[in-house]
């Protein structure tokens, strides 16, 4: 069947309102009082019994007749015969010649049992639990809507209610495809995945986003990238469930066969989606099924299942959805909040887009920074703090704009610092340790130089910087100096020494014994971005040999992090890199020793009273942290 | 074995500090990663493989040696001959001969396919995913102490991680116990059940909240009062799991054998809280179990459950807790807030008190109404929308006093609306269609007089009423007048009449007929509260009828609503009440019609802005609550 026009490439709001006038809600479902718990009830509960059933004695004592007791007084008690008076435990039966109860302390028992001295004067009823007195038979205990919570299901129980009409939770299943797919079982079994090959990690994000949610969902075996396969496996299931996912295999999130498959066999409802990422999605209906194409990359399989499954299920279960509220109650948001940017972001016009946000609070005011924007990191996703969907119109955001967040998980604001600075992989290891002492350590690898101007703005708690001024010397200083108004404000703090050199190939089959070599016809480098100390040595080492740069081969090619140089190298991109020897070491590369450098925290004074400082300078003396780096080669303690 | 001295009557503080240093943390344990989503880590994961694992094309395109394509442009393009290229989809394995990726659209291959024109240079690496892009061996993916989140599980099985070290979940059984339990099948599955007995229903209140937390328990059989029984139950018991409660039979709170099988058995670690409700609990060691005595009253044992055993939990598990948080995470509370009181309160010095909320917002001010506060309540937990603690050196809590609340569920702060006055059975069938409108009703029987005095001093709404001035015939006008500075800024609308008349037992076998008979020796009646409007219309009959009150027995004893007098009288604890017809109906007793009433709305212009109030409005025209209240009898409509 073909589509209504215009129903691709369309935003996120017109997507959910093709949804909402396709997709039709499902009748409520019988669920046993046992099972309630957490369900959204479809309808009032009214009371089926009268809590209590029976008058109760409201507490221990005996029961009497109120008239009997009339005049009775601490100085001139009443005086029961036997008949007159009849012990009750606390929820004991009244009996029907009775009509009250008193207390235990306000009578006293002849030795022989034979009478009871009564001194209060009673009422009818007084310390009787009388029947209904907590509910009455059709007096309504709970309303439609509620969700149902421990205290009324217990109630429920009480009132004689055996089951609650509730909303209907959609069955879903989820169905992995693609031939480049390997079992999630398979996966974890294998020592050496085949190159070319993934593992089927989505029905992870796919099964906890609904656990979360409170839907069950299934996970189909993985099938293969044929379209008959998947035709006749989805008209197979389409009775079976409400909502049906295909998910895309990781690698190729464009094939378009399984929305082919949704035109042959349904009612497509709508394709592409001007969203980034995301993109990819479409959805239709098929034989009862709302089928949707989830993108196989994790970042945007993750998108779909937010903005678009979540407000699917919403219309399945309740006909409705608040495009004010879905995409925060998907998220499990708890609200959402204005964070300041810790650097500019371009987005694509045109198109709305995800951004992941790290967060932190400095000097009283939250900010984030994105992480890799790449549809295909789920490292990213992982260490996501708080989301932002940026409208179609954004463009650039300059540092310091404000974007509005949703926060995914609990942000620990008050232990938290930001860490910028050189990347290191000794300091990469510390956040493990500065939990431990009740910090929260956040580490990016901005560079040396890079790290020292943000803390200079106060863009983050802490930097750390290893930057040779080569007319002196001296590490540091002079930067120091010419960033900040009063360096005596400035707390430097050696952490460790550490080997750089010429990272090669393993066993150096090329002989790169120095700079001198970098300019060889048969040598290509991998080059740090500017501003990183290993730059700044680099650069003074080819002045000090008076070799220019543009006489190296990948001078101009760069890499953020000691790690991705040297896997650069590693992998046969480039024959030698500037670095230290613990990546070296790590990767089981050749290196060629040149310099010892001394490798500097900073922070400001003032910033010592910060629970993360303190837990921080705490952990730099923690004995396992500095057993792990020293394992690591080529760091000296100072 | 005996308890440390000073272990009982203790406040909850000491409570929590004797659970501190007598309970060990579990050990850690494995957890597959299929099922790891929602735990905590107890150790840090490492990545035990690279992201991707084979360098792999990051689009659809031709792989390249990066020097072959030296030079090239849009003008000069360089062409390449078979062998020196290999189309690969995204996500393809990079062959080793190769260091880059082309892009299908800046390369076009010849018709027969034997050549290659690029328009572009490329670097090394250039549209490859290298090998670790997204995460390295041995990297840290996640750290101790943090939960797992469906993008790390997800993350973790990509790579290789096949189960994680997560903190335990404590092995927690509920054994419900007491003679008069009936189970809770048999409860539900009883027409009539017996006088003196009660359904087991706390297992549902024990289980709700586990689930809630994330923490699995068994219920065990219904135990007989028997300490031989409970004795061997738990010594087998206690190997198998590491958290057992022992719930007392819900009218029998109070029995203390369970604490001597503690004694006897095991290691006692408190006894008694300075509590209300939960006085009655008790925790100790035994056999390798922690267990703990929860008092059978559903409040009393719901309160023991958030305020001991989730903290009990928390030991178990991760070894501490922080009481200045524990117990908003235990009632899932999202926060807490000053609210003001609504009414004064009467605390009892000495003791920590809870007290049940509903809440409400009035000219923006968050306020709140103590419900019911017996321990045996369990429709006023189930109505609760915030819980406070009261500390111990609380007394007297004047009206407008403010207290510290946790929100136990979200309350519709900008729907609801709070009604104060009359008590009427045809009002309280309303809530449920004001929510068809999107509004949210709460109501709060307090009297005519006492409504329009709250509405006077904006503590609620909206108020009803039906107050007869005997010396005018008029009804409400006085009193309004009498209330309200400019009565013209009060909207009055008169919803139904209702036929008042004396209600008595069925049959009328007194036959009481008029206000004359009330001051027959026979008769005993049931009288309502000073300002309800039931009650200022007696005052009138009997005036007119010049009979002193005092000459009628029982004029002293009051109920609070209709139902409940009438049931006084179902009940044989009186003879007589003024009440409405609806209620006689309802409960099949005798009426004697004495009066028709306007029973009229009552609230200020400026409040008809209100979602609340517009909703209340059109739901009383709503035809299917007209039909719920025709079908009551004793209503007409204006």
């Amino acid at each position: 069947m073909a589509m209504v026009k215009n129903n691709t490439h369309i935003t996120l709001g017109r997507a959910w309102n093709i949804l909402r006038s396709a997709i039709r809600m499902l009748p409520a479902e019988d669920c046993p009082v046992r099972l309630c718990a957490g369900r959204s009830l479809a309808e009032d509960v009214l009371s089926l019994r009268n809590v209590p059933h029976y008058n109760a004695s409201a507490m221990d004592g005996y029961a009497v007749s109120s008239e009997s007791t009339a005049g009775a007084t601490p100085s001139s008690p009443v005086v029961l015969e036997q008949g007159q008076f009849s012990w009750l435990n606390t929820g004991g039966v009244l009996p029907g010649a009775f009509d009250s109860v008193v207390m235990e302390e306000e009578a006293s028992l002849a030795g022989d049992g034979s009478c009871l001295s009564v001194i209060k004067s009673l009422v009818a009823g007084e310390n009787v639990r009388p029947i209904g007195e907590d509910v009455f038979r059709g007096q309504v205990l709970a309303r439609a809507g509620e969700a149902v919570t421990p205290a009324a299901a217990s109630l429920f129980a009480t009132a004689g209610i055996p089951s609650v009409r509730v909303l209907p939770r959609p069955r879903s299943m989820y169905v992995p495809t693609g031939d480049e797919i390997i079992p999630m079982t398979d996966w974890l079994e294998t020592e050496q995945p085949p190159a070319g090959r993934v593992g089927e990690s989505n029905s992870l994000l796919v099964a906890g986003y609904f656990v979360r949610w409170g839907f069950p969902v299934d996970v189909a075996p993985c099938l293969p990238d044929d379209p008959e396969v998947l035709s006749s496996f989805l008209k197979e299931k389409a009775g079976e469930y409400d909502l049906i996912l295909v998910g895309a295999g990781s690698a190729k999130g464009e094939k378009d066969h399984t929305f082919r498959v949704f035109e042959r066999h349904g009612e497509p409802l709508f394709r592409w989606l001007l969203m980034k990422p995301g993109r990819p999605a479409s959805a239709a209906l098929l034989g009862g099924s709302v089928v949707v194409n989830l993108p196989g990359f994790p970042m945007s399989n993750a998108v779909i299942l937010w903005s678009v499954v979540y407000p699917i299920l919403q219309l399945l279960q309740r006909g409705n959805f608040d495009d004010a509220t879905v995409v925060q109650e998907a998220l499990g948001a708890d609200g959402g909040e204005q964070v300041s940017l810790l650097g500019p972001h371009s987005s694509t016009p045109g198109r709305e887009e995800w951004l992941r946000l790290k967060c932190v609070e400095i000097d009283g005011v939250k900010r984030a920074y994105p992480l890799p924007s790449g549809a295909g990191s789920l490292w990213a996703l992982a260490e996501t703090d708080a989301l932002s969907l940026l409208p179609v119109e954004s463009a650039e955001l300059t540092r310091g704009t404000t974007v509005f967040t949703w926060f995914v998980r609990p942000v620990p604001w008050k232990e938290r610092i930001l860490f910028q600075g050189s990347n290191d992989p000794a300091m990469e290891r510390l956040p493990t340790f500065v939990r431990r002492y009740g910090g929260d350590l956040v580490l990016r690898s901005v560079g040396s130089l890079a790290g020292l101007a943000a803390l200079s703005r106060r863009e983050c708690h802490t930097a750390a910087a290893h930057l040779l001024n080569p007319e002196s010397g001296e590490y540091n200083t002079s930067f120091i100096e010419g960033l900040f108004q009063d360096p005596e404000e400035i707390v430097r703090l050696v952490l460790f020494f550490r080997e750089q050199g010429l990272i090669t190939k393993s066993g150096n089959p090329k002989r790169i014994l120095g700079v001198e070599d970098l300019v060889r016809e048969d040598v290509r480098i991998v080059n740090r971005q500017s501003g990183a100390g290993t730059r700044v040595l680099l650069d003074a080492l080819l002045a000090e040999a008076g070799i220019p740069t543009d006489s190296i081969r990948g001078y101009g090619n760069l890499s953020p992090t000691h790690f991705e140089s040297a896997n650069r190298v590693a992998l046969g991109f480039a024959d030698a890199a500037l670095g230290i020897k613990s990546v070296a070491d790590a990767l089981g590369l050749g290196f060629v020793p040149i310099a010892e450098e001394p490798f500097e925290l900073v922070y400001p004074k003032e910033y010592a009273r910060l629970k993360g400082v303190a837990a921080l300078l705490d952990s730099l003396l923690d004995e396992d942290w500095r057993a792990v780096v020293s394992g690591m080669g080529g760091y000296r303690w100072p």
